[in-house]
């Protein structure tokens, strides 16, 4: 019988994108889906492109009976999520994918997001959401708290290398390039097509984006002692994808087969040949993650690139590997669809 | 057990959309992929977005065993389609993506292609593909011709119309705005990225574009008279999509009731209530059609824009959905992934 | 010496526009910029872009000491700009670039934008600003109201066509496509780049755009009896540029001589060769117009395209010309500059 | 009276970039464009945003009459510029777009194009042509190569620097992010739109770009010992613009009371206040060169951003500024107008 979920925030880009992926689903039905402001609303009118799905009207979240929910996604703003988690039946599944439940250190958390925590409780519990490396407390947590987009992708290009001590970790520089979805739907006058279009430019610079508290927390945890990486995000004029160009010390072939190592059974990680770069247009609407690894000239350091979808892989596809982890299906259903190219 | 498919011109954007597509479907397995140019590459090399998929190295088409093919895809260039044809095994089921077999009379195909017919014996058996129209056809035809996708964007605008007698038949245009994929991978000055982004404007017009001739052909057979519409199509600076605005002479509520009537039981044809308008945006990388009619100011006028992914839905979508029938599948088997937005 | 102009309104689009271009003046210096939400704010932080000019700090308008100015250029929305030139001196010299008054018949005015006119003494004395066509009323006027960008458009295809007497007046078709800048810089939903880039789609369907109140004006006036156009707006994700296919009952050559007759001496419009096909990549950021005429394969109908950028011969471009006009100033001064390709 | 010039390789984008610039100049006439595969067409049969103009017909290079030509742009290909350079009058000026003069070391020439050089008596009198720092010698000079789109970008991120010896010279990371218009208008698939749009990507990775065969020698020549930087292009799907995301290590503040200094004279370059980030949507169409300095969170680390177009300030504004030099004109002559934005 299939799961039922609910997907609370539903009409921004990470609910629908949710919705797209659940639809090509075997064993998930959507029950409910919440957007306190456009409650009331047909899914049509607010995502014309899943017209063709028999779905829910929008609701507002106390409208919904969660004792008929097997998960719950929450695909709502910082902030509010955890307010609204807070006060969900404390037995219910749920995948998060705001920055709410991230960080562990509460200090840490108010450090980069400028409030306190006010749901500390459910922090406690909650399991660092990027699968390839948490697999095991995903499966058996109950909340999961979804990665930013460019801690995903800055994690997959330096997580094992730093497990593995094959690179130097004082002098690690990611240049990360982002699509206009991971800023969401807001109204922002810098998010207007005729501002972004055909423009190109580094926001967040000097190491002050929130994310860097991801990077932070998890690379330390991993080498053992604190790690700091430089990290400059720019914003892309397309909607979907985000490339990380990883400038690190150490051996590029070492680097290399570090890589084919941590992910020879992973069913979304393809490994490049040596000396070939991925394109943020071929993993365009996937899972998908394409890696590639270079020798620089420079004797000594290499260039890690990492391409994925922001949307996909970066959020809403991680989000229901996850969630089929913790239903008990398997990690890669209702995900394996291709890319969509050109 | 799952059929075994060829594709032939498996290096071009129809060839790959049908692997994207046939790689979601339950019960094909691609056999072999032709592709004399490149053969010898593997596809991962060709289209990297692929590069998850075990798919067979290209190969030269003579190197192909037709024995082991249940079903053939034809997506070569116009006129060397039909040489490759000719010389297929007269059993084989094939379904051809390009113009070759889309016209009836040799001596209208000669017209607008400008080369006399080289596989006539084949033409004569050749099915048109616009599955919603012929469906029972195609279910018992071994060759099927593929529609053009402005001709296959124009006849969900009009046929319903022409067969029902609700609009003038003298008074027909249509404003067509198509994709840049819409041209193929061809090396071409005005296919450059710095050629055509950015920019926006009309080709083939005073209606000399080849797709003409089978809006003739469908139109006339339909009305049981000549029927010539004004037909200018434009090249929009985007990837994906097709969209066509139609002005007819006719009363807009009887025409969106032929239309609730025409489509009430297709599940790819969604038509949307009446005066709104479909995007392309939203039928991205799907099978889906999205329908629009608005009454004009001016009484007895209506507009009628048809919204559709012209590499999907006017192509290698439609191309499997005509499979599928012939092959005793399901219709939609491999189809029912939701459009990208964004 | 220098005329002295002051720009109200000049945080959007088209107010940074005329600074663009009267930044290539020889005789007009930009002497106060009035925008009362961003007034205290430097130019280089509204638009980066004009970082290099030495330029006023914005204002509230009523800072502004008009006896000092010789011209106004009103780039404010439409409503407020009414209300603001009510109350600017009666001798000042305006050219507004909002509809408030392009339409003569008050009762006009609210049919189409649903509030009563509030400066009915102003709008008596305003001249219809498309220079082409109303050169001498312009030079002569105190208050020249600018045209829309569609209207401009719309009026290069058909004025000559209508003056002469070579159309069916019964059926012209306006299918217009028209960059996203046409729509300024507000902060509206569907004006986001994630909602926008890669889709393409009609609005204010069934000739429902006020502009059509232009065109009924000036082409019922040109025609002596009343003219009503079909007229379909699209929106193109471009940031610039606006296409006008135009559909016409007549002889294709007599109205290719109509339009050389017409704009022989004309120097921003480019008449192309008979059957040609003009593009908006290649008048971007100019103030030309570019013209093309097509015969279509059914006898006695003729496609009309026009190309230019709505921002500059669309709007500001056309504002400075008038300002030329107005001010004794050669009428191509700062507008000669080449189109920007690619 | 108006200076002479000519240009060869006129079909191609640098070509019809000088022309647009030089069709704004007071006082330089086009006498001859040269375009062997193109010659007998007119301009606007080549580049129709350029209709407008009074233009010569394209001829082959050996019809011009170099007598009558007081300067000569040379926009041709690589190798073919030598070739072409070595047969010119040798006193007549040139100003060379290509990459054939810029390596003074014929050997390092060799290493990075590949080819012996032809033409060694004129590269031993070449000048490189990077004007803010060449100025004097560019003024005296006969022949002058205009330096690399890329090559550009990074000096002007890197001379203040190396010069003021206020970084570290051995961990230089250079991202580059450039638009595609810097590939030229070669008919090569990964230029296509179809490819390009919606995607980024990085392109030869580990440092093998020719571009770096300038920064070796003139990072190399500044600091008077060798300097070797990692560079990374990446394509952007836009068709102008380059931004350089620079990581030194260094003193923010220091390093931007270097640029304060070495710019405060400089016409085109803007420096940002401290902590801003430059867009390439800025400078678009423009001469202008914007530059950003902000501190990383890591003492003594510092990101360095610099954009430019690299159509104009990377290439043929770069070209026209130093014929001004070279002619005695004024040095912002024809070079002053306002970025397109947007």
């Amino acid at each position: 019988m299939a799961h039922k979920v609910a997907i609370l925030g539903a009409s921004g880009y990470t609910g629908a994108e949710l919705i797209r992926l659940i639809s090509q689903h075997p064993n998930i039905d959507i029950a409910a889906l919440g957007a306190d402001r456009k409650a009331g609303m047909r899914m049509a009118d607010v995502f014309p492109h899943l017209r063709h799905l028999s779905l829910p009207t929008l609701c507002k979240i106390d409208e919904i009976d969660f004792s008929q929910i097997d998960l719950c996604f929450c695909a709502l703003p910082h902030k509010t999520s955890q307010e609204v988690i807070a006060n969900l039946p404390g037995d219910l599944k749920i995948v998060d994918l705001s920055a709410d439940f991230r960080l562990r250190d509460p200090a840490e958390y108010e450090k980069w997001y400028g409030n306190p925590h006010a749901a500390l409780a459910q922090q406690a519990e909650a399991v660092y959401g990027l699968t390839e490396f948490y697999r095991d407390e995903i499966t058996a947590a109950r909340l999961v708290a979804g990665t930013g987009c460019n801690a995903a992708t800055g994690q997959f290009a330096l997580r094992p290398l730093i497990a593995a001590g094959v690179i130097d970790l004082d002098d690690i520089i990611l240049d990360m390039k982002c699509a206009v979805s991971g800023a969401g739907r807001a109204l922002k006058e810098n998010l207007l097509h005729a501002e972004l279009s055909e423009g190109y430019h580094a926001y967040a610079i000097g190491s002050t984006h929130r994310h860097l508290g991801e990077f932070d927390q998890e690379f330390s945890l991993l080498a053992g002692r604190p790690v700091r990486v430089q990290f400059t995000p720019h914003l892309l004029p397309v909607n979907r994808g985000i490339l990380a160009s990883t400038y690190v010390k150490g051996d590029a072939e070492e680097i290399y087969r570090t890589f084919e190592h941590a992910y020879r059974d992973e069913p979304f990680v393809e490994l490049l040949p040596l000396g070939e770069a991925p394109s943020t247009h071929h993993v365009r609407g996937s899972n998908f993650v394409h890696i590639g690894v270079t020798a620089d000239r420079i004797a000594g350091r290499a260039i890690v690139i990492v391409a994925l979808d922001n949307l996909t892989k970066g959020s809403s596809g991680q989000a229901l590997q996850n969630a089929n982890l913790m239903l008990g299906e398997d990690e890669t259903a209702g995900l394996m669809m291709a890319p969509l190219f050109p």
